[in-house]
């Protein structure tokens, strides 16, 4: 890999090879990808980009860890539209805002970025099998993408994983265990199972080409906004690799001479599950929290990539908002209503976070902000139910449905 | 409209001037959109959409019945990826076969692409709100695109529609009447609201611009396969409204000059719902049937587009295939397992229907087929654990892991 150096440690600094099988330092930190950007500059400009074919993340290459002669993968991953959500401002007061919808991805989420990158990179350490514990979407998203390279997965899910995404990893064929217990007993029962049989590892963290494949998010965004450098973007955190990933993506940008401003991120948590907001709000180091929240791609109490995902959000000079459930629920109806675009609760609570941001007066109205939609609410059917409530029933005959507008206030 | 002719009645053959709100005859027969082939052989080329960065079904304006001011919808439809899927050609025994994944739609459907056609025509007509009855997919397509458009919706579903879809319509913001009754009886009870109140009338059949939204999606099929014509196309089929657009589409481009031959189609319906298929086998007029299949949106007993569905498949010396409702569910597992694409039980009805031609010997191994994806697995979440099965649930302990990998028979 000629564009990248080596890979680095976030807490301790030391340098490693950068290997298909890199994981973490031997002093417990992430690692992450260096690149030689004095080659990317030589080799990558936005012309290149404009004469590009290639409608996936796979047009980022330049910007990516893959060796030169590696295959991409199948599924059509990235490339998801950017929408100018006028409607939308107009209700929030805002002057200019975009929604990312990454819930158009092959399995419907922004995972998929980070999954075709680990099946690349299984696919260069030789491997046969990769496995990964999750709240869902990674999961899925490496069960689809895996399955069409031919590769077999084992995944981990909790079980409160809702049944969306259990069906979609059921349907690709991946040997799922489904773990009686929280997101962190999951991830500690993956790591043992991992260890003993030598599956690929695509645990988020602790693989550091991960959140590399998650970058493309900001790379996306940027060209569409044709390099005009947006005020904000939001984004829901959990175990920190989304927001951490959409810094990298923005910084490769900034250090490649395509952008000349970086942005500032707006790091969404939900109030039941906070620690990195809650760290940076406290200026305190982050600590072990419950997971309770329905928004479950963000319940994630014990963050596996703090250090990256704090990092980002201080050099950003971000914003912190937490939001309720029920803001979160009240976004998914906003989001349908305005522009239909249907997230699933971790898919909008960005959006949530940019509407309290806004009431609370800590974020300028005037600012241009993306909001990323990571997941698509198909996947949480009943969180959909939830926030929106079930519709009429009434028996086919005018009369009824005469009956029942009156019934509902509606006056057609 | 320079490219269109005038609308005609595919029963009678009347001619009407195709106005933004035409609808049927007064014989009662379905109409279609005629061309001036002439006009746009002259005005849009092969080439001219090789230049195209307009990456949604709107890059075949020349072909679509749209006003040359009216402005394209908000949502990204179209340009779904078509996979080449080797994995599953190897399984079936079949030498060249393609999957278009239209569940990669904004709200996870084909049905957006007519949909989106729908809006369009809409606000040409002046109109304020719009309504249908649909099976699910119509349904939740035409909320979306309407609501990104700022266009109220007022919708009528079967109360068998699955959660998935009614739960887009609900935070999509439509006005829902869910109808304790079969898709026919919901289809009278919205036609007769319709006349009542004036809506615009987005109801399958009915409107003829929607299938010329729908043909789009052999306009890109044909597209990215360079312009090279396979032997088949295999769409499931209800209304019959989605396999004609899909002819017209081919004929459209043969008429024109892009392409030099035309494949025949393969129409699969599901056994306990084929009325049109039962037609074109015993060479007999089609009569209604009962509903009685899980694929909810071709369960359609009394197809609304029957004479355009029927001469589709006979123009095009089309084979036509009835498969079981557990061939269904298998060809969502198989889909799954080898190519990574999740559809829904009449999105994978076509590709079921080509493993059964191929096991019956009415298609030849050595053909190239494409099998459309109508809809996105995570509609309809039930069928898929019902295909899939619910996965191992273990307590967080290697032992308790352990176990039950034995217990399953799995042996890392």
């Amino acid at each position: 890999m000629k564009n990248v150096k080596y890979a680095k440690c976030v807490k301790c600094g030391k340098e490693y090879e950068a290997t298909p099988n890199t994981t973490t330092c031997t002093c417990g930190g992430i690692l992450d990808i260096v690149y030689d950007y004095d080659y990317i500059k030589a080799h990558f400009t936005r012309d290149d980009l404009e004469r590009s074919q290639e409608w996936s993340m796979w047009r980022y290459r330049p910007f990516l860890p893959v060796e030169a002669d590696s295959a991409p993968t199948p599924l059509r991953v990235g490339w998801s539209p950017l929408y100018r959500a006028d409607n939308l401002a107009r209700e929030l007061g805002l002057k200019t805002l975009y929604i990312k919808d990454d819930g158009q991805n092959p399995t419907a989420s922004l995972k998929d970025r980070a999954s075709a990158m680990a099946v690349v990179k299984a696919r260069e350490a030789g491997a046969h099998t990769i496995a990964c514990s999750s709240t869902g979407n990674a999961a899925s998203s490496l069960a689809g993408n895996a399955a069409a390279a031919g590769i077999p997965t084992y995944i981990f899910v909790p079980s409160r994983a809702p049944k969306g995404k259990v069906a979609q990893l059921r349907i690709f064929g991946a040997t799922v265990i489904s773990v009686d217990g929280s997101y962190e007993d999951t991830f500690e029962l993956s790591k043992a199972a991992i260890e003993k049989w030598g599956w690929y590892n695509r645990n988020a963290a602790i693989n550091p080409y991960l959140s590399e494949g998650k970058k493309t998010v900001t790379l996306e965004i940027l060209e569409q906004l044709h390099w005009k450098v947006p005020d904000f973007i939001a984004l829901s955190v959990g175990d920190g690799c989304t927001i951490a990933g959409a810094w990298k993506g923005l910084k490769d940008l900034y250090a490649a001479g395509f952008i000349d401003r970086l942005p500032r991120l707006i790091s969404v948590q939900a109030e039941g599950c906070c620690p990195l907001n809650r760290a940076i709000m406290t200026a305190t180091p982050w600590q072990p929290m419950e997971e309770n929240t329905l928004a479950d791609s963000i319940a994630v109490g014990v963050p596996r990539n703090a250090d990256k995902a704090l990092q980002a959000i201080e050099e950003s000079d971000g914003l912190v908002v937490n939001v309720t459930d029920d803001e979160i629920l009240a976004a998914m109806r906003l989001l349908g209503r305005t522009q239909g675009v249907f997230g699933e609760p971790a898919g909008v609570t960005g959006t949530a976070g940019v509407k309290k941001a806004l009431e609370r007066g800590i974020l300028d109205p005037d600012a241009t902000v993306v909001s990323v939609v990571t997941g698509n609410g198909l996947k949480d059917v009943a969180n959909g139910i939830k926030a929106a409530g079930e519709p009429m029933l009434v028996r086919p005959s005018m009369d009824e449905l005469l009956k029942a507008f009156d019934t509902n206030g509606i006056h057609p």
